[in-house]
């Protein structure tokens, strides 16, 4: 089946493994009018690329992005938008010694087991290096939005047992922590922890959260397309998510009702508003008008240094120890493509509900004909 | 956008109101030479069906299926399985209460925000009774993986702070206890619990549980549509549902690469095993060939006969009693309707993996040549 | 696959076979508040319902819509909207002799192929039958459309030989016509020659034309999904049609670019209009503001009375006359068929572009915050 | 919308402009282990490139192809595989005219009207070179079909009024021939209409037939994703093509039942085979194992040098001579593109089969766990 297709009427497909020519991604159904330049995805690239520290993977990418198509004198045309990102950096041969043996935590073995053989090079279509696509496309999804005055925003939520604390949450910090904490006593405690990991040749999981801002209500879908079902599928679809929650996810299995709930008053707007928002913003699978809050857990990086116990191809028991070029966390370059998984859900639903009112179809139509 | 469908290739659309005149549910892309009959569906439903016990809705429906089309002398044909039950004790009147008011922690807000109005007489789209539509095609579901020796199970894992023990764990628990919990004694504390805070008028969440076991290797696909991604839209899609996690889940974000990866050993049929899971069974978004296991978070039930603040249409601040029959807590019943939701995606997921290999492929249609 | 689903954002399904309890059809995506009733549907369905005059079959079927769910106080709640017909006259014994004989120009063989078996007590899922669920869900479409001001139109244009004349063209006389011909003098032609072949045992082929007025330009898009192309797949969907055709169509190929291309001149709106319309109103697959015309060929009834040779399930060569009550002629019955696929792909395309552009989404979602 | 893929699981994506930076293909669903080279898919491409006689375009582009992704070691490894051809010779100048003038029978008009402006360099999205993506996917699939014995061959049937002669039709002569016109006599008096049109500053149209050979019984779905519907879409989205027919299709609606119906016999086989085949090789949808045939309807170039009537952006009435280089006959280039976008439906559907049969489905997961 076609599985690298996300979206219905905003449509992306990525294509590209992590040895090949190249990453790419073609965005389909982007409205015409849309100010576009490759800078403003640039700037979403950069934010995943290797190389930035110490935590992160020293393969050296420059990772530039090349619009092919569906831009013309600065702004969308309403057709496929091409994009592509030149593999510069293989060094294929470091991956020499997972040809014939199942790297744990990997996709290894099921790749074998589903296609009968794989490019062993690397993690091929399942390395880190899919989310190319995504955070370009999601670039372009968060300047959709941002017309419409709806901003997206993921950050480090925890590391391994350090999480940030709501009294220390700066979003500023964000910006020039190197794990992406908006939260500098927590993540200087985090970057310590994670630099004993390290000695140990072991890895750290952690959690991203993400907040979506200026979502009017009434997106999503009231049965199988509700917002955060999309929203979870969209992301539990990066590598290495274990968990998805929305608001108070797990929590609230043990909040009582009348804690869980959240009353409403009437806003400074004269419009409905939650007086709390354990929903997370969405009631029913639609926006409510509030703040969207999610959060994702991260595995610990899978490939370690450490002997661990494998088999190979050929069916026999052994050792591997994985000494490539691998970040120890994935979570401080995993914030921007949660940030571009949560942008493309968002528009593609804000697309699909223009089509929810009839008056709504009329009163466009009318003034098309104007 | 049309929201009411899920699956690419086994694929279901539901339709129905709570007030309306029945629900019901198309299944289309199910193979023929399925053996079917109403019975198979009908002891699914049975196991959400209201009026069971005094932790259900007294709501009393028979709830009983009818099979419209797609099956022929015991058969599936391949075409469309149309499925239909009737509402037949709608009370409407109960709920007149709500026209104008909105339920905090419903989709009444919402659904006025998206569509302008609504049927006011109960859930409407959004009603639990959605979900008949959903069990009696995941009833196909089942059916079809048990014919491939797959099998679905799902249980209450915790009721509010209540959990079910590991080593107390008893699968032949489950079916006849009122909880739906796989363990007696977590069961009773969690009864009392219950009938304490039904006094209060207050309602409790939960953590349902589901294993998928005899899936094999290879099922999934690597990229958006992986195994994990998509039970998670399609559980998120549950109404009251706030949480997902696939095996360790976000335990895992707290753990270190050497405790979560799972090794592989030689298993005693001459394939790859893993020596644990902590992956739930799923790596890379492809299934492993162990146990596939998740959880998903279920809110307290938002109607509560307590008074909580919130406001009308016209936008005048008030407060509302839910004096209707609803269930203190909406596990138990909703423990099928994850399977349901399991199977589902197993199935669809199953079909779509058909065309991964050219292998596959020739052989299938060299064996329909002869 | 799941081939009983029909279109992107405005999606319907339909179920049922000819011999089973009924046939449907969800209507999934239509926007909230059109004002809908059962007789909006039913207008639609008496058009190809059976037993209204001599070249239509016996079968005496009342045919009357139930609509399940998706309306309330007579407007659409922009939930599925669920409709049924109950089969009431099957008489399926009627059919036993094609149990086990392949009946030629139907798809008894290539059912039997692709599924194993069949339901053998008449057409099944390829019965004209079908159509109803087409019909029904066509009719919510055409009611859509008339709230924009767009009206869709077919009628039979040639019956064997005889065509429709353009200086006799009288579109009133369609529907008092007994052939849906919008010409008396060769409707009457026409109806002696059917009566002629019926005393023959055999039938007859015809075309059918149909208009779409009021189109907006703009609609449609310019890859695969062009309107034409969209148009196309809908029409040949209806079994008995072997050819589709927009404009000038066939003839186009041997007309010359300076006779085939439409110039343009200034409209007394102060648009830009075509001065011909060779193109059927479509332009690079995108509507351009003029009326859409396009045919389609329909094959003689395949049932006829006559000898015809065939064989067993069995493999033994043998010979069948088809005894049933058939149409002689399917066309006057499929007109509003045909109307219905073009109401429905029209729609859906409409929504579609309601994403075209970021200056109309802009400007709905300002409405909206107002 | 996004109108850029074809295809459920054998899922094209396609881009690019004609004065963009290049044009690609995204194939999805693409099997492992299909052998596949650069030269498959430029062997194709070869047959639509400009340039090679005095009836196709001066533009001079290489049009070599170049594979991204998705293959490893000369097989395919059922991941996403990218395909680009880069634009080399565009010579935007020629087409400076273009940009406040609409062409008549171009989609200019209607591309400003749908998205409010468009790339007026040339014909953008609409122009015909955006058939490289088709082409390039499409020899993919000719690729898959052959390793299952199945071929497709198209060819000119016409040229303004000089259609093939049945008896003197010769396949072998179609690919040394100019107009790839499987018969030299037809194919030089249609040579000199040719140039005597082209004397004339005028444009011819044409047809294509299309012959698919091999296809099992059993292709195709009952309802809407009819074979032949499916086939029509396809086609039809070829910018150019006005008409559509199968098997006798028109002639169809002239014949009569006794006429029209393909009895069956006994094959040397021992299945069962239709006598004669005015159906065209599919049956209620579903190929039923013969031949199956069919033809394209194509206008005249619209481009032409003769002045023509026409509108500007700003509403004023001017006249148009379109000087750029353009082929004066469509259909000998559009051949091949006929023939990619027969193939490509017809492995979407033989990929769709897969899931027809529990039968088939058990067979093959029992192979696989071996």
């Amino acid at each position: 089946m076609a599985g690298s297709t996300l979206g219905t009427i905003f449509k992306i497909t990525t294509w590209g493994e992590s040895h090949g020519k190249g990453i790419g991604v073609v965005v389909d159904g982007c409205p015409a009018g849309l100010s576009l330049e490759e800078k403003d995805i640039q700037c979403f690239l950069d934010r995943r690329k290797p190389g930035q520290s110490k935590f992160t993977t020293m393969r050296n990418e420059g990772d530039q992005v090349e619009i092919l198509s569906g831009v013309f004198e600065g702004k969308t045309t309403g057709t496929p938008i091409s994009m592509i990102v030149w593999n510069t950096d293989q060094r294929s041969k470091d991956y020499g010694n997972i040809m014939e043996v199942y790297r744990p935590g990997h996709a290894d073995y099921t790749f074998d087991e589903k296609y009968g053989f794989r490019d062993y090079r690397g993690g091929g279509r399942s390395s880190g290096r899919e989310t190319i696509g995504r955070v370009a496309a999601g670039a372009i999804a968060a300047c959709f939005l941002r017309s419409l005055g709806i901003t997206v925003t993921a950050y480090t939520r925890s590391v391994g047992p350090y999480e940030v604390k709501e009294d220390r949450f700066d979003l500023k910090e964000r910006d020039q922590n190197r794990l992406y904490m908006p939260d500098k006593e927590t993540s200087l405690l985090a970057e310590q922890y994670l630099e004993e990991m390290m000695g140990r040749k072991d890895s750290v999981g952690g959690v991203v959260e993400c907040i979506i801002d200026g979502v009017p209500a009434g997106i999503g879908d009231p049965v199988f397309d509700k917002y955060d079902a999309s929203l979870a599928k969209a992301v539990m679809s990066i590598g290495a998510v274990k968990g998805f929650e929305i608001g108070d996810g797990f929590l609230a299995s043990h909040a009582l009702g009348s804690e869980n709930n959240d009353g409403f008053c009437m806003g400074p707007d004269g419009r409905a508003k939650k007086v709390t928002n354990h929903a997370g913003g969405i009631l029913g699978g639609i926006s409510d008008g509030s703040r969207v809050i999610f959060r994702a857990a991260f595995k610990p990086t899978p490939s370690i240094a450490q002997p661990q116990k494998t088999v190979t191809r050929q069916g026999e028991e052994t050792e591997i120890e994985i000494k490539g070029r691998h970040d120890p966390i994935i979570v401080p370059r995993a914030v921007v493509v949660v940030e571009a998984m949560a942008a493309l859900t968002t528009v593609d639903l804000l697309l699909a509900n223009l089509s929810a009112r009839m008056d709504g179809i009329i009163s466009f139509y009318n003034q098309e004909a104007e």
